[in-house]
Parts: structure tokens; C-alpha cells; sequence
């Protein structure tokens, strides 16, 4: 296992540690596995509370900021917070105005933060509930509700997240962050795996000339593996799925994320957004706001995914309002 | 080679064909090899002109924008730009008050830039060179202006840039940008190689559970290889090295960069810096700008360095002085 770590048991707890030594502007530590906002809770502001595993930065850990999350509750790597932890970010992120839990469809995460949910719900202080599943591979879109939540994550604590900010009450940046996640589409691909810490050993194997497209961000299972293809050939497959799962007409506008596994530089998304932006505008649709770098990763993987949210007035404006985190600034 | 790419000889272009289509706010590309600020050129002000090979992102070409550069000359990967290409970067900051080369101290870079400055000259345009040579393993310290230039280049921009950006004359900002130069130490360390598009193959080749301390972010030789050490041992070697090289007293400031070659995550840096911090720390020096992530690449190769820039109160006010561009805001 190639990673500069001490002790795999001690990986989350030092890297937590560091987070918050070399970000406090933006990040306290209030318990070992809760991260909120430095300035403290705003009275009156619905809070937005996430969580999941660790090894996927910025996700879901550095996203907690102003025009952003609240709080965010930190499992292990690739596996869910407890439900004590997940509670104990609800209480970090109560401003009096109830709370959105906001994270990505995986059972474990499900299973506890509506647990959580249920013990401050005896506190009285209420809760709704958005799950991301823009990952169009993981389940057939008749099933949509078992598909799994990736990048489209980003833009649900950026718009749900600029929604609160405006004071807005706790229905309305339910409805927003609803609304986000129901815009949003997601397909990745991946050309080698990541190392679990404690695993000590890649999640997968795939041949040197091998690609997988459709794979999760964890290593799961995707659509077809291959010898590796050129980077257009690649971003066509992933806009023409994306563009089968959700039309896109003449005169439309998006948002679109290029995004990293982790180890793909930036040159190489800027390769794949430049063939992307081609395809988009030749069918007539606007890149309004376009991403691209490292936003939600699996540590060292190789491989990229392609997300979009599609824009109308209200998400466009609430995308391009005053954010601020350590990975981030609108 | 596992890449996402077209043709290894379109790379760059592709590459900043997709940098200046997704971040149109921040670059423009006056000429195919040059990028500029899409504001365009500050009359009156210094204009601060770099320029290197590609495959570093953000360096060099991500530094372009306000607080930070005016424009570069991009090579490629690894490769010097040309002289007219440099003489191109050049015309393209020049607004009027003289123009500060500022970059790695790599042979062909020297020789080209220099060639640029004495075209401008005979353009009547005047300029000024300081060079980075931070990298403390690539020279003994009695032939200091042999060594490298790798990540102290930040600090050169930004203190540099925000100099510039106060309307200083050509001295001044050459001043700062040397002072700068002086304060800065780096060191880096390797586990895995990258692979230049155009070879195809790996730089160089290393064991499974081998690193190699003070390696260079192009493959050059480091100190030792040995077998990978626990993370506070890499950490306190580096940092034991740098203060043998540039001693600090308790009471010192310094802004410290943990560096990222690529594809080591964020995750592990982390950990790097909580030790670094306490390293110091326990000496009694303060860091007051810590820079945690990926400022200086060599694409997907694992590693990192550690870089401090000594701070007096100039050089501090000039690190925290608004800048922004795709890749850093302050």
C-alpha cells in the first residue's frame, strides 16, 4: 500500500486533525467525528447536515462553509457514520429553524440518519431528509430510488445550501434541495482503483490497458470493461448515456462537472470537458456554469465522472451565489 | 500508459483548449502557446510573465490572474517554451511599466527567457528575471543558484503579484520577488513515477514499497530509496532537513505548503501537515498562511513536498493581499 499514513486505524482521526489545524476559518472540530462550520451555528438559518465515509474529499468534509453545509458527521473510510455521530452533527448544525440531511443514497448512511433523525425528533427539533442518486449506472432509471449519490452532491449543498443563507424555512430549502438532486445526472468511469487503508490492498484489480466505464466510487460494478479508449471516445459514451437518461433540448442550460477520482490531473479534464462543451453546444445546450477539477474523489483512483445539473433561474442564480470553503470559493 | 487522452502530441493544446473554455472568468489565449489574464493588460502596472512545461497544473499557467500573474509561456509537458513564445508572454503583460520574469531555475527555461528579455529590449520594453531555486536537495547550499525551482514559486507569484498590483515600479516588484526567492526552502518526496505523454512510459521505475526522499517533481534524483516509512517519519526527516538548511528561531513565522505531486490525496497531506505543525510548533515557530493541497504537480505521480516561506510583516501582508484565480482565491 503506497500512502504516507501512520497507523490505518489512526488515518481519519490525523487527517481530521490536520484538516482542521491547517482550515480554521472554516472548520471546528466540536467531536472526533463531526466537522462544523468555525463561526459557530447561525440562530434562525435552517441547518444542512451531511455525512458517509471518509476518502472522498471535498466530499463530504470540506464542503461544510458559508453558502454551503453546516455539518457534516465522518465514517471511516467508505463507511457510514454511526448514528450517534450523525445525531451529534444534527445538534452542531440546529439553529432553531429545523434541519435538511442531505448525502447520498447508500444503505448504511440511510439506515442511520434516519435513526438520528428519529432521536431529535425526541429532542424537538425537526428534520427533513434529501438523498442524492444521480449515479445513472447503478440502477435502471425505472428504479431510480436505488441508484447511488455521487458528484450531483455538490451541486445539492450548493444550491440547498445558498437557499438557507437566504433565511429561507426549512420546506423551502427542503423543496430546493429536492429540486437540485432530482436536476442532476452522473456517470463515472475508472482506470485503476483506490486502497482502503485498513483494507491495505486495491478494492479491485483491472489490467494495465483496462478502463471500466460506469463505475462507481467505490469500486462498483460499472457497465463494460475494456481495453482503454481515446478521451473523446470516452466523453461521447458518457454524454450520449447521460443525454439517453435525461433529454436535453436546444436552448437548455446546465451545469457541468468534470470531475477527478483523485489521481486524473486536471489536464486530462480539461481534455474531456473541451470535447464535452463541443457535444453540449452542438445540440444547442448552454454551459452556464461549467466545474472542473476534484470534487468528490476516491482517494487515488484514476478516472472521471461527468455530472450535470440542469438549470433553470432559480438554481442558476442560487449556483452562483457567495459560497465559501477550503475547497471552494463562489 | 493510462491516461485520459487523444494524441500524446495534442495534449497541451487540448488541455488548454478546455482551461480557458471552462474558466473564460480567468484566461485568455492570445497566441496557442500563451495564456493571459481575460481581463487583459493593467496599464501602467508591472506585468509578471512565467512560463515552463506543461503538466504541472496549477503551475504554471493556473497562477495567471489578479494578485498573481499576467501571463505564460507554455511548453510541453516537461519541455521549456520556446523564445518567441516567452517574447509572446511577454508582449501580452507588458502594460507599459516593465515586465518581471519570474520561474523555476530549469537550464532551458533560463536560456530561453533570457533570449525573450533581449528581444523585448530591443522593443524597448524593459524586464527584470528572478529565478526559483528553493529545491534544497537538487544543490548543497554552497551552490544555491544551481538548485531547482519547484514549489516556492507560489509564494514568488502571489507576494510578487500583489507587489504589482499596489502599482510598485519594476524594482520594487523585482525586490519583493527576490526576497521572496531567498525566503523560500522545499524538499520533496516520491513514491510513484508520472509518465510524460509523449514517452509513453514512466519516468522511472520504483519498487512497490519503496520511496525516495528528495526526488525531483521531473524524476530527479533524491537522497535515498529505501522502503516507504510511517508518515511522521517522512515528515520529520523533511522537516528536519529543511531547518538544517535554512535555520528558523522560536518566535519565527512562516506560511508552510503541503504539497501534493498529484495523485496523493488531500487525506494524506493532512496528516503531513498535523505533524509538521507540531514539529514547529514545538520550536516556537508560528504558521501563519498554511497552504494544504495541490499548488505544483507532475500529473498523476504520488508524492509530496513540503515548502515554508519565512515571513516578516511585508511579505506576510502580500500572502494574505486579495488574489484569485481558477485554482487559489484569498
Amino acid at each position: 500500500m503506497k500512502k504516507i499514513l501512520n497507523d490505518p486505524f489512526s488515518y481519519v482521526d490525523e487527517m481530521l486533525e490536520g484538516l482542521c489545524a491547517a482550515h480554521p476559518e472554516f472548520y471546528a472540530q466540536p467531536e472526533p467525528r463531526v466537522i462544523a462550520r468555525a463561526g459557530g451555528v447561525t440562530q434562525g438559518k435552517v441547518g444542512i447536515v451531511t455525512g458517509g465515509g471518509s476518502g472522498h474529499l471535498p466530499i463530504f468534509t470540506g464542503y461544510v462553509g458559508k453558502g454551503l453545509l453546516d455539518a457534516t458527521a465522518i465514517g471511516d473510510v467508505f463507511a457510514s457514520p454511526s448514528v450517534d455521530q450523525m445525531a451529534a452533527a444534527m445538534r452542531q448544525a440546529n439553529g432553531g429553524a429545523g434541519i435538511l440531511r442531505l448525502y447520498g443514497n447508500y444503505g448504511g448512511d440511510v439506515m442511520n440518519f434516519d435513526m438520528a433523525g428519529e432521536m431529535l425528533e425526541m429532542e424537538d427539533i425537526p428534520s427533513t431528509t434529501v438523498v442524492l442518486a444521480d449515479d445513472i449506472v447503478s440502477a435502471p432509471p425505472e428504479e431510480a430510488a436505488k441508484r447511488r449519490g455521487v458528484a450531483g452532491m455538490v451541486y445539492a449543498f450548493k444550491c440547498a445550501g445558498a437557499k438557507a443563507e437566504e433565511m429561507a424555512d426549512l420546506a423551502e430549502v427542503t423543496r430546493v434541495a429536492q429540486k437540485t438532486a432530482d436536476a442532476c445526472r452522473s456517470i463515472g468511469m475508472a482506470l485503476t482503483s483506490c486502497t482502503v487503508p485498513q483494507a491495505g490492498k486495491p478494492t479491485f484489480e483491472i489490467g494495465d490497458d483496462e478502463m471500466e466505464m460506469g463505475m462507481g466510487i467505490h469500486g462498483e460494478p460499472g457497465i463494460w470493461r475494456d481495453k482503454l479508449k481515446p478521451a473523446d471516445a470516452i466523453t461521447d459514451e458518457m454524454i450520449d448515456r447521460l443525454l439517453a437518461d435525461m433529454p436535453l433540448g436546444s436552448g437548455e442550460r446546465i451545469s457541468l462537472l468534470v470531475n477527478s477520482l483523485g489521481a486524473t490531473p486536471p489536464e486530462e479534464l480539461y481534455i474531456m470537458y473541451r470535447r464535452a462543451k463541443a457535444r453540449l453546444e452542438d445540440a444547442g445546450i448552454t454551459i452556464a456554469v461549467p466545474l472542473v477539477g476534484r470534487y468528490a474523489t476516491s482517494m487515488e483512483m484514476t478516472g472521471a465522472t461527468l455530472t450535470w445539473c440542469r438549470l433553470d433561474a432559480e438554481l442558476e442564480a442560487l449556483l452562483k451565489a457567495p459560497a465559501a470553503c477550503a475547497y471552494w470559493t463562489v
